[in-house]
C-alpha cells in the first residue's frame, strides 16, 4: 500500500454542520504524508517521500491490446456489476502467487477481492472493532493503517519492532497489559516482509512464535504483506497464513507487484471472518470493479508476471543498493538498517534533530521526506525519517540524499553553536 | 445503484471468533436480493429481480479501441495511485452531466469521486452517523443504502412515499416526533427520481417544501440520483441540490447512464462535508481506480453520451410499456404505478398472497422477482414485489410476467378454497 494520494489539508471554517458529524469524524485528519504531497510533487524537488512503485517495467503496449481484446470479447462481463466477493477467474489467480509464499491449502473460495488493501483494512476493522478495542501494532507503523484504526476510533497499542522485525515478548506483554486493564484486543497487525517504514522483515525463527502467542491468547493476526515478493535476491519467506489457517486474516495487492491504478487486492480469511467480510465489502463497495479485475486476469494469463516481478526486483535492489552508498557518502553520522527488500529506508538521524521540524527547510533545498512522526500516533518519531528509493531514479537518489545532506549539516552546525533546540523524545528501537 | 453481487448467504457453524466481532458486524446481513441471487441467475430463469442495467447499446468495440490508446498514452497516470478526491479531469466532465439537472453553480473542486454511489453513501453515512442516530429515509427504500445504514447501526425511521414522491408532511412530523424520543436526526435519504423500488418520482412542487424543512429543522438531505437522467420522454426534474447548495449532499453515478463496471459515482456537498467525505475515502479506498476514471473520461470526451443515454432511454420505455401492458394482460388484479423512467415497478399484490412465502413456487415456476419485505427494516412488505424491467428483454418480460401470473392465480385459487394464510400487514402506500 502507499501513500501517494492527495488530500487537501485545508480547515474548513464556519461549517454548518460541525455539530452534526459522528464521533469517529472528528479522528480523520489528513496524514502527514498527504500533507506534503503537494510540495513534494513539484518537477524541481526530488521526492524521497512517496511510496509510489516504478512502473517501467510493464509490457503496457502489449497489455493495453490485450485489454481491448478482453473488454470486446468479455464486455457483458466487464462492463456489468459483479460478485462482492470478487471475480472468480481473478480469486483463482491469485493461489498462484500466494503459493510463491508457502500458503497452499486454500481455494478460490477462500478469497475475497477488495477495492485495493486500503479496503482490505477498512474492512477488517469494521467487522472487528467497536470504539475504544485495541489493536496492537508495530511501531513505526503504515501510516495508511493508522488511518483506518483512528477512524474507527480504536486504540493503537505499540508493539516493539526490531531488525528481526516483530519482537514476540512484546506482543506478548502487550496482551496482557491491555487484558489487565480491561481491553478488548481485537487483532495484531502486522506487516512481516520488508516493513513499512522500518524497513524490517520478521525473521523466519520468530514466526512460530508470534503465532504460538496468537493461539495461546486467542488474538486473531492481519498479515499485511504487499511487498513479500520485492526481496532484492529473489528470497521470500513462509507467510504467518502458511503457518496459521484459523488465526491469520491474510492480505496482499497487485498494487506494488504489478501496478495500484486498478485498486486491486485480495484478503484470505477463516470461514466465519470471510463471510463478515464479503457482507462488508458489499455494504461498502457493492463489488470490486469488474473491468479491473479482468484487468489483472488478463495480465496474469498472458505475461511472463514471475519474470516481470523479477525485473521490479532488480531494478528496487539498484535504488536501495545506491541509496545506501549515498547515505554512507554523505549522511555517515546517521544510521539505518538496510532493507533486503521493499521500498524504504527508515533513517535515524542525530540527536538534536527533528525531521519534523526540519522538513520545510528540505523542501526549501528541494528535497522530500517523510518525517518519522507520521508513521506513531503518540508523537514520537522526529529522530526518524523515511527514505524511499522506490520511484525516484537512481541520479535523482544521490542528488536527493546530497540536498539532504547540506540540511543536515547546516542543521547540525546551527546546533552546535547555539545547543539543541527542542529535545527529542526516545525513539522505540534498538539503534537499527 | 444495484443489487446484482452474489453474496454467499451460509450460515457459518462453530465460528471460533464467534464472540470478537464488532457490534456493527451483528447487523451486516445478507440482502434478501443477494440471497435469490443464485437461483436468478440461471439461465431458464425470467429474471424480473436484478437491477442490472442492459448494455448493448454501447459503442463496445470503438471505445474499447480508444481505452488501449488512452492506457498507453497516459499509462503513467493510469496504472499509477492517484487523488483520493478523484482524478481532476473526470471531475471536471461530471459537471455538464449535472448542468442537466440545473445544477450549475459547482467547480470539479467541488466533486468527490467514489467507488460507486454504494462507497458514498458508505462515506456519508460514516462521517454523520454514531449508532442510534436516526435516518429518515422513504419507505419502502433502496435495499443497499438500508445495508449500510444498518451496517452503521443507524436507526432508520421511514417516511411516506405516494405516487408523487416522498411525502413532506411526513417528513416534519417524522423529524418532530424523532426530537421529542431525544434522537439524533443526521440526514433525509432520498431518491427523489424514479425511485427503486417504487418507481415513483418526487413532484416539483414538492421538492422546495422538503428543502424548506430540512432547513427549518437544520436536518441535512442525502439526495441520490442514479437515474434521473432515465425518464422515458428524455425529461428532467430540477435536482434538490439545484436549489439548495448549503443543506444537500448530491450523489450521482455512471452505473445507470454509462456501465456499472467501472465503478465510478460522484458526490458533491457542502464544503466542510466535502472536506470530511474525501478524508474517510482516502481511509476507505485511498483512492478510487484511475483506470476506471479515464476509462470513463475517455468515453465521455469521444463518444455522444448523450445521445447514447437517449439510446437507453427508448429501450427502457419500451420496456416498461411492455411489462405495463403485459401486467394489464395477465395480473389485472393487482395494482402499480406506471412510471415514467427508471428500471421498477413496485407492484401491489391482491390482499392475502405473501410475496416473500410466494417466492419459492415463483421459482419453481422459473420466474424471480424481489419480495417487497426486502425493502423495509421493519418487516412490512409482504403486500408488495419488485419487478424490473431493464435487463430482460420485452420478450423475456412478457413470459416473465405470464409465468408470475400462474403462480398467483394457482396462489388465489388456493386462498379461495382454503382461506388466507397468514394474514399481511398495512401497507404504506395510498394504493398507488
Amino acid at each position: 500500500m502507499a501513500d501517494e494520494t492527495q488530500t487537501p489539508t485545508t480547515v474548513i471554517r464556519n461549517d454548518p454542520w460541525y455539530d452534526s458529524y459522528a464521533q469517529r469524524a472528528d479522528a480523520m485528519r489528513a496524514s502527514e504524508i498527504r500533507a506534503l504531497f503537494a510540495v513534494a510533487t513539484r518537477p524541481d524537488v526530488v521526492s524521497l517521500a512517496g511510496g509510489m512503485p516504478y512502473l517501467d517495467y510493464l509490457p503496457f503496449k502489449e497489455l493495453s491490446q490485450l485489454i481491448a481484446k478482453m473488454l470486446v470479447d468479455k464486455g457483458d462481463q466487464a462492463w456489468q456489476y459483479g460478485s462482492a466477493q470478487g471475480d472468480p477467474h481473478l480469486r483463482e489467480d491469485v493461489l498462484q502467487i500466494m503459493e510463491l509464499e508457502g500458503i497452499k491449502d486454500i481455494q478460490a473460495d477462500d478469497v475475497v477481492i477488495t477495492n485495493g488493501s486500503q479496503n482490505g483494512l477498512d474492512l477488517i476493522t469494521r467487522i472487528m472493532c467497536d470504539p475504544g478495542d485495541v489493536v496492537l501494532a508495530e511501531a513505526p507503523n503504515y501510516v495508511g493503517a493508522l488511518g483506518v484504526f483512528q477512524s474507527f476510533q480504536v486504540d493503537v497499542v505499540n508493539v516493539e519492532l526490531d531488525k528481526d522485525g516483530l519482537v514476540p515478548e512484546s506482543f506478548e506483554e502487550a496482551i496482557i497489559s491491555q487484558r489487565k486493564l480491561g481491553k478488548k484486543v481485537k487483532f495484531l497487525y502486522t506487516v512481516p516482509n520488508f516493513h513499512n517504514p522500518a524497513g524490517v522483515t520478521m525473521s523466519v525463527e520468530r514466526r512460530p512464535r508470534v503465532l504460538e502467542i496468537a493461539r495461546k491468547y486467542h488474538v486473531l493476526v492481519v498479515e499485511d504483506n504487499p511487498y513479500g515478493l520485492l526481496g532484492f535476491e529473489g528470497q521470500t519467506y513462509p507467510a504467518l497464513r502458511s503457518m496459521d489457517a484459523e488465526n491469520v486474516v491474510y492480505l496482499s495487492s497487485f498494487s506494488k507487484i504489478i501496478a495500484p491504478g486498478m485498486r486491486i487486492a485480495w484478503m484470505v480469511a477463516p470461514a466465519g471472518i470471510r463471510h463478515k467480510l464479503i457482507l462488508a465489502n458489499e455494504a461498502s463497495i457493492l463489488c470490486p470493479p469488474n473491468m479491473s479485475q479482468m484487468t489483472i486476469s488478463t495480465y496474469l494469463d498472458n505475461f511472463d508476471w514471475r519474470k516481470q516481478i523479477n525485473d521490479y526486483r532488480g531494478m528496487y535492489k539498484e535504488r536501495c543498493e545506491t541509496m545506501d552508498a549515498a547515505l554512507r557518502t554523505y549522511l555517515p553520522y546517521c544510521s539505518w538498517h538496510k532493507p533486503k527488500g521493499g521500498f524504504y529506508i527508515w533513517l535515524k538521524i542525530p540527536e538534536g534533530l527533528d525531521s519534523k521540524a526540519m522538513l520545510p527547510r528540505a523542501i526549501t533545498a528541494k528535497v522530500a521526506y517523510v518525517a518519522g512522526t507520521g508513521f506513531y500516533m503518540d508523537g514520537q518519531g522526529s529522530d526518524h525519517m523515511r527514505l524511499s528509493f522506490c520511484y525516484p531514479t537512481p541520479e535523482q537518489i544521490l542528488e536527493g540524499v546530497r540536498r539532504l545532506s547540506t540540511v543536515m549539516d547546516a542543521e547540525r552546525k546551527t546546533i552546535e553553536l547555539f545547543g539543541a533546540g527542542r529535545r527529542q523524545g526516545k525513539g522505540t528501537d534498538g539503534g537499527w
